[in-house]
């Protein structure tokens, strides 16, 4: 019944995934992540980021996100954050909650991304004074929001930037799968050597049932995590079903071929787009803009998306999932060709 | 390789509830809740409960009790439960974490039970002016942390004398399975017609992977819990698979059978214990006092459980699984036999 | 040792709150707010304002801003505020500490003054879901921060809007002494009748010692303030002596005289400003925009003020007191003459 | 008009303390602490306690007491206190508050005195796992809420163990002058000698208006106490008459000389109270035990004090303040020794 362009987080779960979870599913393990699965996150993610790193699983991004702003983050802290990300818009508070009441200081830039001209203007115009929160993470999304990536030399840039005015580095990783997979670089490329203190790595969205990891590339930031953690009702008992899903995961590549296929099919939609796309696209998310008739009219047609930007903008966002068939695809390629007159 | 008897968290899940999320694991389904499984619920919930019921389901039962709890209890409000409870000894805080600061009284009772007259004394003793924090909220565990049961009688009784006095109740049921199957009633005589305001009612220890429900038995108390829950990070995107596993979980009283095996065997193991026996053993737990020796000798032979009590006091506590094997229990109860010296 | 021009709490108190505080200095009063001076607020507060008010003494205007903003705002709800604001810039995050993670969520509009239109905008661009905090609460600064006052038409209108959209209001009146001295209308046109919530109503600034009052319009919404105003350290034990400030402050127009005396001067050094005058002086503060090289003269001259605006930007703000030496005020509207090049 | 035993937050100030808010009360003082008699409090503190120390006033006990405590205890940590301390009993939650959650364990123990065995059994009740709250904090009172105080041998030992098990110590000093003065010892002897860590310094109690000083013995513990007093609301604006208040309240021995004069006649009335004396009289706190009877025919005769204990147990307790009237012990003396049946 229709197109589901909605979000990924819209799609089922992959095969390999759900078989992972059988197959944890015999016999008896220890609660709460002393078991054979967790004991083996952190060598399998060391393993794929090139260097040392903590992990701890949880089920939801916004778990993932405030957490870790709460673990580097102290209440009269503030978090400097681009005003489409995730955490501002679409978490309910949850960075304030976690942390005790630290202050989102938002950030302007084109197509979602943060530059380090942009973070040192709001430095500059948030001095630091017994008056005032005090600025202490810098929190960045990749992929963003708005479907663009940081390329591994402009994040170093922005993140030696933000070290230089003691910040610490947060990113919010629900689509790093589709960053790696654009990118063609090693994960570490966009992990530790890029200067990145704490990453949320997503799995929901690109074909897990519920796992996400916080993952640390400085082990000594994770000190507390685990009581932070275990207190906001985020350990879960039966942790072995989530660690094997992070497996599953990142075992062959899983994670990295299921984003390709997403990136591919949404390279395909992005040109379909033509003149009426609003911002590169980088990862799984095509945005376009054009008459408000035209939105209501795609969506008449059976295609389900959100709109995007204010009301009556016009703009519309597209999400391309792991197992979103071609023929879905097909179908919106040839409708927004006809939107673009073409 | 030893009998697992530490917690009935170190049992696989039962074959229903993993068909139950491999079949909603096909196709789009909108995320958040927005879901057919999850939309259900309620009605499902209602059926079972026979009074009507808001449900919310979450991952963890920690989040279930700390997110109730924080819906009833203002930040300077104090929240009563019986000292042996998991939220006071094992949840790191999540109550005062979620209720923004309130604080857990402490009553006593034997086997873990509080009465009428335990409520009244202890606010007798915590009399509310401005100066201190305010009475709101009785939690209770059903059945207990030391493995028994309220009676609805009993029930009735104190959840009025909570309701005299001003509180809400709220019912922390990680093993209300067992309760209710023990006591052979029906839900809803220790739900809404024994005074229950909210009930954790729980589905991973008894079967679920992962699956928590919050039921409102006065669904005006619920106004702000979705909030909450998203706040809080407990709002699961792909919630199809926490509703179906609930669902499966209600299928054909699959959660009794389930509690009704492992109290059975329990049961034997009670008889088996004999005189070292501490507590009436009306769930899955069976608590036994023998000496330091001996308990390092049953470990020994490969039982695997937690100490109870004071260090060295030699008490253990042994928790039947849902899946226990007859033959683990067969071993654990000539174990017994042979060290109550017979 | 020059001329100060800071702020006006860095003047002196009254020689009426001091004589105040010395009658009330003998014998025993009850803690707390029990006492004779502290149950007389009630009364003379609604005699002021021409309505029936509840009143609640701090010592701070920081305590009594975020002890407002919390009674009306829940953690998940949003403040919206202009973005010059005291409670955004110079309270390091007290609202969300009191409000347990409230959000501001940050107005624009000329001279720091809110438009319904503005308002409205903010609430479009916010629009509220469960995955979004909610905006509950509009507060606004009477006089405001850049010296200027909202006259009872325009902010019934602004908080019609306020109300319309579900928020309450507040005011942080750090300085209402100065804006209804302005406006030389009766106090009430600004609170009640002007559809003001909650009013922080400051005697600090314009001749106490440390002296506040929550004025509550709506005595209905005061239900948990005292709770919450003791659990954060609020509640004095000797209140009688900030009581007796309060009382005084009130008595035969004091506080409407300080005020006078001081938005009189400053009048005088707006006009001498001239073309350098940044906003409307409807108070007593003054800011002017001229060449660093010009700020830095006036300071080498002895004159003490703030920087305003970004740094280097040639801007600055004089605060005249209650208690101003007229001569001071001679000597700064000559420089500004000077500097105006007249 | 009754004799006034109800608390010695009752009483007046004292005229040296008046004295010096008036002679503050001159010319302009810059704002939030950074004038001349702020800047003298770090030498006079570190004079009287012979060690250096760092100071930050505040203008109530439950402020100084709850940002030590937050200061001390992160929010999954817990605070170990009698269950008789002001912070457990009076403070409506503020210790909860201030630290985003942390837990109070109540320690028992005679006299409302806490030894370092009782502090130990409770470590070993509470073995720290990441499912618990984490003891990180000690507050003791001197001179306790049943009027004791704290040797400094027993003092040292305490501590030494507080220290020995990772645990920071605080001392709510509401009437630590009682105690120093029962004591005839050097301030210091109960400070940083005795392994005190952070003392809330009382002097509202004892003569002042609304003066309490936060006193880090180890000032490296301060570093953030700023922000947290800031964005708690207790950062005064004229912070020279709280400054000026503390130092007349360390000149000349005030503190002590008013202190040694309550203690004296409260030892006369603890004499008096004979066998219905109910704690050793340390300080200026006397607790009877007599009939309910006796207790409402001392009443009637114009005795004004607080019941103690349980409702009905016929406790009662008697301050005596700085300033009281001789002829006021005289009565209460004599009634007493009417009721002792001599």
């Amino acid at each position: 019944m229709g197109y589901y362009f909605k979000s990924d987080n819209t799609a089922a779960a992959c095969d390999e995934i759900l078989a992972a979870i059988a197959s944890a599913n015999h016999g008896y393990a220890s609660g709460y992540g002393d078991d054979a699965w967790t004991e083996r996150l952190d060598r399998e993610f060391s393993r794929v980021f090139g260097s040392e790193v903590r992990v701890f699983p949880v089920a939801t991004g916004t778990a993932a996100n405030a957490l870790a702003l709460a673990t580097l983050t102290p209440p009269w802290g503030a978090i400097l954050a681009h005003r489409e990300a995730h955490i501002v818009r679409d978490e309910c508070g949850a960075p304030e909650h976690m942390s005790g009441g630290a202050r989102l200081l938002l950030l302007d830039g084109p197509d979602a991304l943060v530059t380090p001209a942009e973070l040192r203007r709001a430095l500059d115009d948030n001095p630091a004074t017994v008056h005032t929160v005090q600025p202490r993470t810098l929190s960045i999304t990749q992929a963003t929001e708005l479907g663009t990536v940081y390329r591994p030399g402009p994040l170093r840039d922005l993140t030696a930037a933000a070290h230089a005015a003691g910040l610490r580095v947060h990113v919010d990783g629900a689509r790093f799968a589709n960053a790696v997979a654009f990118l063609g670089c090693k994960p570490g490329e966009l992990g530790a050597a890029a200067g990145v203190d704490v990453l949320s790595f997503g799995a929901t969205k690109n074909g897990a049932l519920a796992a996400e990891a916080v993952v640390f590339f400085d082990p000594a930031l994770a000190a507390d995590f685990e009581l932070r953690r275990k207190r906001a009702g985020h350990l879960l008992s039966k942790m072995r079903y989530v660690s094997a899903q992070l497996l599953a995961y990142l075992q062959e590549d899983l994670w990295l071929r299921n984003a390709r296929r997403a990136n591919l099919l949404a390279a395909r939609v992005a040109a379909a787009a033509g003149a009426l796309r609003l911002h590169p696209v980088e990862a799984n998310e095509i945005f376009i803009r054009t008459t408000p008739e035209r939105i209501a009219a795609l969506r008449a047609r059976g295609f389900q998306f959100y709109d995007a930007g204010a009301a009556g903008s016009g703009q519309a966002r597209f999400v391309v999932s792991w197992n979103q068939p071609e023929a879905d695809v097909d179908a919106l390629c040839a409708a927004l060709r006809a939107l673009d007159g073409r």
